[in-house]
């Protein structure tokens, strides 16, 4: 089993209510490659400048990533962005994106990379996207994620990028966006005429929702008391999804069983729980394939419920006949 | 088992994207007593004018609900209230409130009422909910509902209400809103500190959580390709919650049961579902409990997921120690 991901490596200074930080490792494809990381083989694709070092390839590497197909460009910056989130932490504000090397990415894929089996394409410009995917002719299932800048400005190069992976995952609001249809269930079910057999719809502190042709699922987000950051949690999510699907694909399921695709969701969410707890990567560093499987317990324990079958306290749905007037 | 419900009954005019409607039967107890109605037995107080007739006062009693203490106030009109929604549907906006009849609202319970085993105090002004909370001396399990502007302009009485009941309902911003903590999770364990030992917050088409001492319960919308008008919606809800919750009551079990619990806010969150189908109260009203039954099942199949056991494909925590430099 191997995944490979594209998407931006950069440094991130964000301030939050509970605290701020400098510079610290970030960008889609580092928080999807760290979440990944504890279910599969990640190989992660992206440029960097001279001041991305060993103590951030470091973090990478700790969790097993494969980082032979980051890319060092001499003379080059890392792509940054600072930004802040007040008391409502759905919405991130921004204070300042340098793209740096990001400006003139042109993705180059090793052949282990290229043989993947499994392809994540983080958010970046349509058309690289498009390359990446031509470029893994191996790939089983390739999943795609964007964001609303490339929906406005490159509508026409994603959509043809999204009709040619098997899952789409996008905020609920860009789902809406990118379709013009109001309703997030007919939303979907219009991504999918663009392509893919799954659409996810991630849903921030709400959780998520998934649609195939003929079945749905909606899973709420994990309650936590203390979000500190929620910087990367949309990857993070489309990394234990992702990095969890592809380890049962490699056990010989099909990556459109539903029941799979229902526990790859619970894997997401549980790894996007995990990831806002601390600033940055932090918490998901740190973590253990223990802490995940007991948290995945407890989530399946906090959103379950039974469906009695009716008794005798059931009352009826026949009601009285007569209709006196009012007293 | 019986319920006794005090709110608003109203005339609403609502207009939608899907259309509009003029002088609906409407108002928080109207909708919540129509979705209690299919679990227990249902009285409605509240005041009404002298427009309000045999057509809206036959469709609560339609479905069983009890009106004996619906107070027609001679030469008074009923509350009135106009407004929209635009495509975000999570927003009411509201055009025009006539109090009339409800301003000198004082409620007047007849022995019946009063004698309830379990108690909805809807969305008025505080001091109004402790006279009734106060009169029902035999109520088991009382439930209160409130809004932003009791938050707002009566906080102190809203406070001392909600110490007097068992369980609150809110709109998760207003739980936030009157505690001051922006976690949800703190806010509602904040909540609970004023007294009730069950909070509910409803989250709008995300669905609803519960906090309880020691448990929580996260449940997603139902989610629906088309829903014509959200008015109600957090009433028909509390409507399911409670009513099926007197029904398990009414048989023995705990209110303070997690597992009903659970299937409260299921059935909560299906009643929820039904009435935004339609304008006001016209899809409730041609509801089955069969209906009821197959969404709920439905439901727990697309929320349910499973956590395998981790097999040969599970990746271990552990990870490469080796730390090469970049190449």
């Amino acid at each position: 089993m191997s995944l490979t991901a594209v998407g931006s490596i950069a440094f991130d200074s964000v301030r939050t209510p509970f605290g701020e930080r400098e510079r610290m490792l970030g960008g889609s494809a580092v928080h999807f490659s760290l979440a990944a990381s504890f279910f599969t083989e990640v190989r992660v694709v992206g440029p960097v400048g001279e001041d991305f070092g060993g103590d951030e390839i470091g973090a990478l590497e700790d969790r097993g990533v494969i980082t032979d197909d980051i890319e060092r460009v001499a003379g080059g910056e890392t792509f940054f962005w600072q930004g802040h989130y007040d008391y409502d932490m759905n919405v991130a504000h921004t204070d300042d994106t340098q793209l740096n090397v990001f400006a003139d990415f042109d993705p180059k894929l090793s052949e282990d990379s290229r043989n993947a089996e499994m392809l994540f394409l983080g958010n970046i410009q349509p058309d690289l996207q498009r390359r990446v995917r031509a470029s893994c002719e191996r790939a089983e299932f390739t999943a795609l994620d964007s964001m609303n800048l490339w929906i406005e400005t490159t509508r026409d190069a994603l959509k043809e990028a999204i009709a040619e992976v098997d899952c789409l995952l996008l905020n609920d609001a860009e789902i809406r966006e990118l379709t013009g249809e109001p309703n997030l269930a007919k939303a979907a079910r219009a991504a999918m005429k663009l392509g893919p057999d799954v659409i996810v719809a991630k849903r921030g502190e709400y959780g998520a929702a998934l649609f195939t042709e003929d079945e749905f699922f909606a899973i709420p987000g994990y309650l936590l008391e203390d979000v500190r950051d929620p910087t990367g949690a949309g990857d993070s999510f489309a990394g234990g999804f992702l990095g969890y699907l592809d380890s049962r694909r490699a056990a010989g399921e099909s990556t459109l069983d539903h029941s799979t695709l229902r526990q790859a969701m619970a894997h997401g969410s549980v790894l996007a729980s995990f990831n806002v707890e601390d600033f940055g990567t932090e918490r998901v560093r740190s973590l253990t394939r223990e802490e995940i499987d007991e948290r995945l317990r407890d989530f399946r324990r906090i959103t379950h419920f039974e469906v009695e079958p009716r008794g005798e306290s059931g009352r009826s749905s026949a009601a009285p006949a007569e209709r006196p007037l009012i007293n």
